[in-house]
């Protein structure tokens, strides 16, 4: 089975790919889509859906793997996150790509084996478990990578939701 | 100038294409692009892309007038919205319409002249602008013509955003 990891977000996009066979892990490609400053927005999500378009056809993951996200902090953040994030749900569905979603707790509890494990512990045993030299940089990308290994030690459900409903639609 | 006003949302987009000339307003098409609930999410995102591409395809506006999204108290909501609305700043991109943003209160003081505005004053100042019989129904598709009007009445800006930083990219 071969994994696409995804960490979600507007000026990067942590990506990792996985094979996955016989409880083994072979790296495939990892990296990030960037987008830049001073970039009109809208351009910004045409890039993240062009470029893992880009990537999901060179590839053929069997499944992407995508972080869920919460209501933080910082408003701005999570509403252009969440665009973003829409953008890249799109481009999944387009390249018929079953998508299923996690939260940072199940992929520290899948990678770590401890709900509260830091950052830096999952990141550390990502590079283990991949048996890479050094952390993949930025931390999108280890957290991407993070991602796939979660969804390849779930079974993982499908991310239907039946619980979003608006005056009966 | 044919305008295309969008109040974004996953059950429910509200569109009304407008066309405006000599400070006169002619309602070209409007209504509601749906998805229904026990639809996986990343399908209702699909329909939502491929119905205002329709849209846009069928009508040719010369710019795009959305709502600008501000955090508010329904967390799931505004995660979702936000996905959403992604997905139509990513449609309107591809089709290489303009997209201008505006806040509710740009657009009552557009509409009713007057930034603590009802909702229903703002709709039905809409309907007695447009010459319409009734307010348009559902409400999204209202205030989805109200985001034209303002457009129409603005000068207006592109949609450039040189504040979103993130570790200098």
């Amino acid at each position: 089975m071969r994994i696409l990891g995804i960490d979600p977000g507007y000026a990067i996009v942590g990506y990792g790919i996985l094979d996955y066979k016989g409880n083994r892990f072979t790296p495939v490609d990892y990296g990030a889509i960037l987008t830049y400053v001073h970039t009109p927005f809208n351009e910004r999500l045409e890039k993240i859906y062009d470029d893992f378009t880009d990537i999901a056809n060179k590839f053929s993951p069997d499944a992407m793997s995508i972080e869920k996200l919460f209501y933080h902090s910082n408003a701005k953040t999570v509403i252009d996150v969440s665009q973003a994030r829409g953008v890249l749900l799109l481009a999944a569905q387009k390249c018929n790509i079953p998508i299923f979603e996690y939260t940072p707790l199940q992929v520290k509890q899948s990678v770590v084996g401890y709900g509260k494990a830091e950052k830096k512990q999952v990141q550390e045993m990502t590079r283990r478990i991949l048996g890479l030299e050094k952390i993949p940089k930025p931390d999108d990308t280890a957290d991407a990578l993070a991602m796939a290994i979660c969804h390849a030690h779930s079974a993982g459900s499908l991310m239907i939701d039946f619980s979003k409903t608006r005056k009966g639609i």
